[in-house]
């Protein structure tokens, strides 16, 4: 699940509950920018030991030149232009993604109501068509996350876990067969439709409105699981993630060489700070590189980062949730009583 | 609630009536602001004071060393950039999430409306039905906002308050018991739709049509509240905030150690003036503080700032008004006479 | 009305329409920045003056030091980035308001299609229930605009305006003394869906299907009062709008002493110029004074700026038209022709 | 129509097909912006002249004086923000416009499907309502668009082209008479809803279904058409767009005076070059000028520019379909045979 | 089909997998833009030479001017604002353009729910109606993609496909020869229509309420198909394509001059390293080129780029699937159950 931290930020108190937030390792910044940090400052010093111990003058002399013309220079490429609007676009995307996630409470409501009877049949049917809207789910899911991958990587285990029965595997494993090319995920939909269908002819439903209103929901649980494929398919363009990625790290390499401390006379103030320890170039890749990381944990949502979503959970949640409703729940409440405030 | 000052700029008269909203104190950017800005001014004035009377020529030189470090490169971090952004984006959750709440105003006219009869029963259902649904929602809301939590601490708090009965609250914690990671708000929307099928069965609704709107409407109110809980799991991803705050942070740090008075050679002008109060750069902590204030309040509305939205008040508001419509209400409406234009 | 002006600029023609737009007064930038303009030039001629005539040497110097630093720091807050944010989100709010406003004719023609009968009670419940939609954004706009609040003070004259009747003024002010702190707009909806239950129950309205149609729609036109107030109640938080403020005032305050014309040395370029008129610097106050006045007139669009929307001419237009669609256009169309194209 | 160039850019080849769309002349940014750049150049010139050989010395000095004064100036003006977000919305309101345009497919559809009979009457009630649906939309463009205006200058036109009919026109002459502040575009839809009574009330329509269906689908038509009145009546704030005016304006103004070349010390280098043709700051002028236009371009959509909606071609289209599909085509379908894949 | 990378940066790891993406080339930034690279590389060295071996002293002088005053005034144009911008409105409308191709799983769900029957008539019905669909898709992607374009060019190839009939040809090329003008994808649209009200006049749809929903989904189906096409008739306004087309060319063309080693005071710093090799200035000019091309590559997302979509596998699989569902799959499901969790 993402890391969340909306409690300790409900209200903005005298020391800054943002700066609180500073402190944590789980999801944050730190732990996702520490070795890209390593790898820069290695460099950096690498670079500033060989200036100062190894070259000759001749060395040295070139060494300068190349420093002085990349300080003069980094600033042709508008980093902070092109992340901001990368971040924007990615951000957008990860929200767009999160919010497409369907859930089968309102299909379980409207089974619930409207497909009657407590014999075994009327129960299997209403069990039934939310096991498929929870096996479609999970069907995208394990397309689209690694993690639901290794959880279901073959029909077998979606067997296990009570999502498939053996007779349904085979349908979809002779479907697979005929149509190599095309995700299934819809299968289970149209059988859900059917047996609402079969429902309808045995009376178990008992108005074409019901039928039509189930028929609608089912449609739009596919919809949306469609869609979260479609954003698996078709994510930001490669060329735009390319652009940011080459700017940021060619902006990066240029700076260790225009940052390092060189004898030439621009130097003469501050020497013995930079000498050894630039803090500020330090601070400045920490901050570029956590923008960009910012798109890199966002830009696949449903992956293995600490901040991705919890699909797993939510499999559980549903299938879970989805049977209670529309059998233990099946058109039952409390009884109906006078409330505190009649008249 | 939000501190509303709208009406204070209806139009945009002689003096500008932005300029009077400065005088406000209540959800303020100063009473946001002006703890940070102590801090920052004393650290400011520590350092000033040791430079000047403290240290020994070889540390007042290291000191002007370092400050003039930071003067030059401060700009390496395109503070407006980041902020820009990442406010529009706290913004727009903000305004989601207002626009998120949903009101029982549509649920209970259609009960009203069709759900008929004046016996005890019928308004028994009318009730409960209604109370469901605000109870849903205040579930939700003790969830999310720390300021109703305190209000709600657990069921019983809720059964003082009229939104729960005894046995109800015996089977949601059997139910808590059963599956305690998952929330139980969805579980009043399903006695709602419950108490809908029996009032169908015993013909209170008089057809079908009827019945699927309500269910509909019951599963929006669901809906809505399940996404202000999503709002509250995922936030903005922590990375983001930190990396925010660690560069507003930091950047304030290096300025106080560059807007330092200092003796070498660019100080010589303005010298009586910046000696003591660099009132420009105070101006620009209160400025950049203030901006990050506004993503900070704006973060979590539901908190206890000045500016969150008043849960407490919908509560109220919306019980009051359910079982006003419902039941006073209830299918009653003025006269018909003749209005004004009557040809 | 918002000054409209999207016909003057139908075409891009030789000279450009945009520079026609800059001879209007009535909605204009000038209108809205002149007495700001009046008073940065005031203040700046005014210590122009001092400094050239009142001060001795003593007092130049210091004022040419305060200059030397307003001018070099003035650049410390990014104005243009937080204005070009700020506006944009004003805007997106200022349309999301006006396109919020909600118009009573699908309401009137589905009552003038279902509501059969020519008798006087079925034309009075055509009328009423029209009558109730109008007054229920007649209580919304009279709680959000100034204006309108001036035209309709209290219910009396609601009651002259042909909008409220004596029975029903008596009803929502017992209310009013029960709940005096929940707004009461809602309440002519419910009592128009009484009527349209009413209506059914008499078999004025034939069928099941548009009294739920009917109730959906009033559900709707409610669901939009209700939006309007919300925008009123939460606007850009306050926080936003004093950031945005204060930076715009105190930069001009800076920039008043910073482009003083001094003696030293930065200034024996284009002193003849600069000495008494700094139009730069005036251009650049008007133009993000002019900025800030299109945040200021947008914030608040029901107000009374020349560009807020003419509520009043809404109320009037509504009312009429809809008693004329419910009533004179009752069930009636132009005879049945041939059309000119009949093979 | 809109300038069409999807096709030429379809894919991105070796030589970049943006290139190419720069030799286009229609619809161009040349053609919107050769007579400014002439008037800029020619006062440009002007100018020049004037310094090098009618000023005197002392001339000479206070020119110089004010061009140095204008360079380095001349950054006040955040013009590229401005313009930045000034565009943006602009570009949104178009393509919301754009979207907003109602077309009478669907009306048709259901017309053609639902209101059965091939006598007479029924084909005059199915082309009358489709007549009344592109009536309403002719009333609505007449309205916002200077092109159709000319074409449709009064009622006679809408009778000639066969919109409308005498005593229709009679009707809405009347009515004219007695509201004329308020547009009259709803009229031909309420008509259209009382046809659609009547045909269900001849059973000529056989379900309460259908009447609910297409009513719906006319108040939605109706609706988009009072959207694209509403763009018409507030367009971008003036106070906006007056803004940007000024500020491109005033900016190339100064731009004039301060890239002049003069004879003081900063101008040694580069002198032979920028003496009789500074084409980086025309190239300046181009860049600025056409985005301004492109503003200019787009914020009304239905004015006469290369680049506007052909509504005209829309109006056409849509009358002849519409009498297509509810006359011609009124259920017809090709005979039904076994398709090539037919097991 | 779009290039796919989301499976390759699931998580962020300790080697940035941004970095991986680098090392791509199909649909990547080396192959879209080393030809431009290649051009402006050999344009820049060309100009190297000829200012060091071919030019006497006034020619050096004269490049030298041009030289230095390109380096001072290519600023001038903010090339990162108006990029940052414009690319912006291009992906929001690629993005837009995805997410509006209709998929025809909902008609084929609800016609294989509600048509009933296993005689051939009925199978008949199905497939046509479906094939319809399909048939109105195919007709908009081969007149908005010249690669679906160059599948079909025209209706012969329709019907070898299958899509088509020969007695349809017949019908859709008469109308061609009556309204040439207007595009007849919607023709097959109000045929499946008809199809469906014979179905019902045939008591093979048995409910009212079925027909409309289909034909509501025929609708919604046609509609977004109409969309598609609206895409490609008004896409971004060529003269805002030209502006920045004209800007990033120009702006490089000036780099060339402005970037050139030349002998004056300001180039004896690292005079070694940028005489023959500008790498900084490659950078940009990869940079901001690789900017544009992503504008280029998605203004048009159904061309022939690598990362364009991959209509003719959506045309196969819509086909497919269609015939599927209504026909094999026809009110089928596996066998009713019990599942794992039964109590």
């Amino acid at each position: 699940m993402t890391v969340t931290y909306t409690s300790s930020v409900s209200t903005s108190s005298v020391v800054s509950n943002f700066l609180g937030l500073l402190l944590r390792w789980r999801g944050s910044i730190y732990k996702l920018v520490w070795h890209d940090l390593l790898a820069f400052m290695g460099l950096y010093f690498l670079l500033a030991v060989a200036y100062r111990f190894l070259m000759n003058e001749h060395g040295k002399k070139l060494f300068e030149n190349i420093s002085e013309y990349c300080t003069r220079n980094v600033g042709l490429i508008p980093l902070s232009f092109v992340m901001g609007f990368y971040v924007s676009i990615v951000m957008t995307r990860w929200w767009a993604q999160y919010s497409t996630i369907p859930w089968p409470d309102p299909v379980a409501i409207l089974v619930s109501s409207n497909l009657h009877g407590y014999d075994d049949r009327a129960r299997a049917m209403r069990r039934t068509i939310l096991r498929y809207v929870c096996l479609c789910q999970v069907i995208v899911f394990s397309m689209i996350s690694p993690r639901v991958k290794r959880r279901f990587p073959n029909y077998d285990q979606f067997i296990e876990a009570g999502f498939l029965l053996e007779n349904e595997k085979t349908i979809i494993e002779n479907l697979d067969g005929a149509f190599p090319k095309y995700p299934k995920h819809w299968m289970p939909i149209v059988w859900a439709a059917s047996i609402v269908m079969r429902a309808r002819s045995e009376n178990k439903i008992r108005d074409d409105y019901a039928v039509k209103t189930i028929i609608d929901e089912l449609n739009k649980f596919r919809g949306y699981c469609g869609f979260l494929l479609y954003y698996d398919w078709v994510s930001v363009p490669m060329v735009y993630t390319q652009v940011v990625t080459l700017a940021v790290y060619s902006f990066f390499l240029f700076t260790i060489l225009g940052q390092q401390w060189t004898q030439n006379e621009r130097s003469h103030i501050g020497e013995s700070v930079v000498k050894w320890f630039p803090f500020l170039t330090i601070l400045q890749f920490f901050f570029y590189m956590g923008w960009l990381k910012v798109a890199e944990v966002l830009i696949n949502p449903f992956g293995e980062d600490d901040d991705d979503f919890e699909l797993n959970w939510i499999i559980d949640r549903n299938i879970t949730i989805s049977y209670f409703v529309v059998d233990e729940m099946h058109q039952e409440h409390p009884e109906l009583v006078k409330d505190q405030y009649w008249d």
